[in-house]
């Protein structure tokens, strides 16, 4: 693997198959007694979060325990770097103490590439302003293939704001890289002008989109994001573009509904659509920490030998 | 034990003792050079709280630590749970990352409660709303038998703020139990109707309720709850309520001082009364850890090998 | 060593010494694929900030953890302590729970020396309001002595608020005591009464106090303490005392720029300077870490047996 983890444009196929095989072995560390190896021990992370994210902080702290490493936890909301300090003077600094691997959440897109020309630390990027969260995207793509035991081929739906979602475009770069059939669908508010050249299949309608679908994946609606009036209400947004399951029952009998969470029940998702048999939302959290443990041990642990 | 500690009532006399017992070894670990053993090495304890308390985190992460867990902070307050989710996604969320143990601190009575029926983790109260808080009663039950060397028979009297505390009742549970007489004594507004059905003696006379006291154990009067005027203003409540040396000589000779903390001094409690030679107000807070630790080890140890 | 680091006045020059050749190995240990030595395991650390200081809690954390110690971070300004309890009874509620070290960071001068009074933990003062910040000092030496071989004779000039500087103090405190020709720079209204009597030469020239000199010390200036107009404007304090290349020019031509950070560009520094050859503002973080490790070592490690 290249130096940091920015985006799942920065992976090959077969980097990201590797990445699922690791984290199948992972995902069973966590389901033992002493649920913890040796691998990183004696490495810093330091997780540096400019926006607040209890769930993926959460997930990459454990993923960094289980694996022994010494983790730190930056909440710059909570920290002095308000004083006024670049994000730049911050990462040189934090450099200057030598962890490992920084992990970074930033509202502002491209804060992980900036942070990579400046550090020889590793770094992940745990989501950027609308650019990526590329392990958000790995950890899909591995329930995906859990439940489907493949991705190329499959039709793959992704409902809702379009426009600002990080995940979307993370989980569009990465399943249509292995080969699946792609659908996006979200009001004509919130399609970013151009997206079908990512090589997906554009809809405003959710009928057409979730037919047949092997995959239906919700994103969440950012409330604090729609003061832009993208649409009418909330109430109108539901019945035009949330996940019932009635629309369900449009897709194969067998598909799978996911959600990168945390979810406004009643919005983009009924409830017994969120808790139905379908849906694989809590395996996707669940997955996480082991993709985030595949991730970092394949960046810093033995692989780190090899490295340059 | 139980999966879960959610109340006292949930513990018969025996198993009290019995991490009672345990903790007197937990308390000799906190005593070596190298305070810590490998009991929870490689079991992860999230502690969620959603109310400040830096005194109870503290006892359970250092107990924690002193087992070897991994631990995680989450403070609801600092944290994107506020994005609207539910107490119960949250929890299921986390209950997806696969912690051995939840340490639950919420406003909100029955929070644990509702974890418990949700989650396969272990649970652990750390105070709910009004209800409980059983980890500080039995870590004041630890100071009263190292002190009295016995609970039955002894005379015990709280004094406070008796409609809010969930320190009086777990307190009144386990105490009454054990066997302790147990008086109860507060202005009439914070006395909540039928406190007498627990086995109580109840009093509006602090003199009556002191004299001949085994353990005279004040109640944190909490300034931001008292908007409702229970009483005229502090300065009133203290000359009633607050414990003064002149009242504590109405109890016996050998009595002891017990306070939850934080105190408020000169409101409930007068400083030379809180600096006293009666006082274990500091000893409390040291045996927390061991009874956190004991608590741990019982639930999440050894222990845990032999549950289902 | 004392059992306490509360003043760079507490240490004798050889002490010093022997703290900053101690160092020199720790710093060896962050340069290792395995960070980490067993020599704090099972000791306790915990960093009680009542003022948010990213920085200097990172670099604590990062030694605490390279010598494996279980730590803790209480930041009091989101925490309950705000409850109204003093700071005497939060330290005497730690205290009881036996940690090996306080790590204290406070905005009231002599808090440490309050701490160390109440407690048999080991106190490091981590900044306490505008009196001392002793690691910082000796993570100064250090760096110093890296490129100089020496501190004795050297001209040092410190430029910026020397009003509210406990940076300036325990540097000055500690370059004096090691032989130093130190100079102190800034415009009058940020000069203390009396300063001289430390030993040091005043100057509000800039030209002055930097020709010839080997180290130039820029401090920060707190915008956020300024409200006092000690100066017109933050421009005009740049063309008067700002570090410019210009200026540095009449320094030695191997002249070291020196910031304890976070930097205000254009302030009190320009950006060339901040950046360029002279500077080692970098390597200053760098060192914090092995300055910690060393004090931590020295105070908790294999001497604390030695120790009453």
């Amino acid at each position: 693997m290249k130096k940091d983890l920015l985006s799942i444009g920065d992976l090959s196929a077969e980097e990201i198959y590797r990445i699922l095989d690791t984290a199948e072995a992972m995902r069973e560390i966590g389901q033992r007694p002493i649920k913890k190896v040796p691998t990183l021990r004696g490495k810093t992370v330091v997780n540096l979060f400019y926006e607040p994210s209890t769930r993926t902080r959460t997930s990459f702290e454990i993923a960094e325990k289980r694996l022994s490493a010494d983790t730190l936890n930056i909440a710059v909301a909570s920290s002095s770097v308000l004083k006024g300090e670049t994000l730049a003077d911050t990462a040189m600094n934090i450099e200057a103490m030598a962890p490992d691997v920084i992990v970074l959440r930033h509202a502002s897109s491209g804060a992980g590439h900036l942070l990579s020309r400046i550090c020889t630390s590793r770094i992940i990027n745990a989501g950027d302003g609308t650019h990526e969260h590329p392990t958000q995207a790995l950890l899909d793509a591995f329930t995906i293939r859990e439940h489907k035991q493949r991705i190329e081929g499959l039709k793959i739906v992704i409902v809702g704001d379009l426009l600002h979602s990080r995940v979307l475009r993370s989980n569009v770069l990465l399943l249509t890289k292995l080969g699946a059939d792609v659908w996006v669908c979200g009001p004509s508010t919130l399609i970013p002008p151009g997206i079908a050249r990512l090589g997906v299949r554009v809809s405003t309608s959710i009928d057409e989109a979730v037919a047949g679908a092997d995959v239906v994946m919700m994103l969440r609606i950012q409330q604090e994001r729609m003061q832009g009036a993208f649409f009418p209400s909330l109430r109108e947004y539901f019945n035009t573009f949330g996940m019932t399951a009635e629309r369900v029952a449009r897709a194969k009998p067998d598909a799978i509904i996911m959600h990168p969470g945390p979810m406004n029940r009643g919005v983009e998702i009924a409830s017994d659509v969120a808790d139905g048999p379908g849906s694989v939302i809590l395996e996707q959290v669940a997955n996480g920490v082991a993709v985030r443990m595949a991730v970092l041990y394949l960046m810093a642990g033995v692989e780190d030998e090899a490295a340059a």
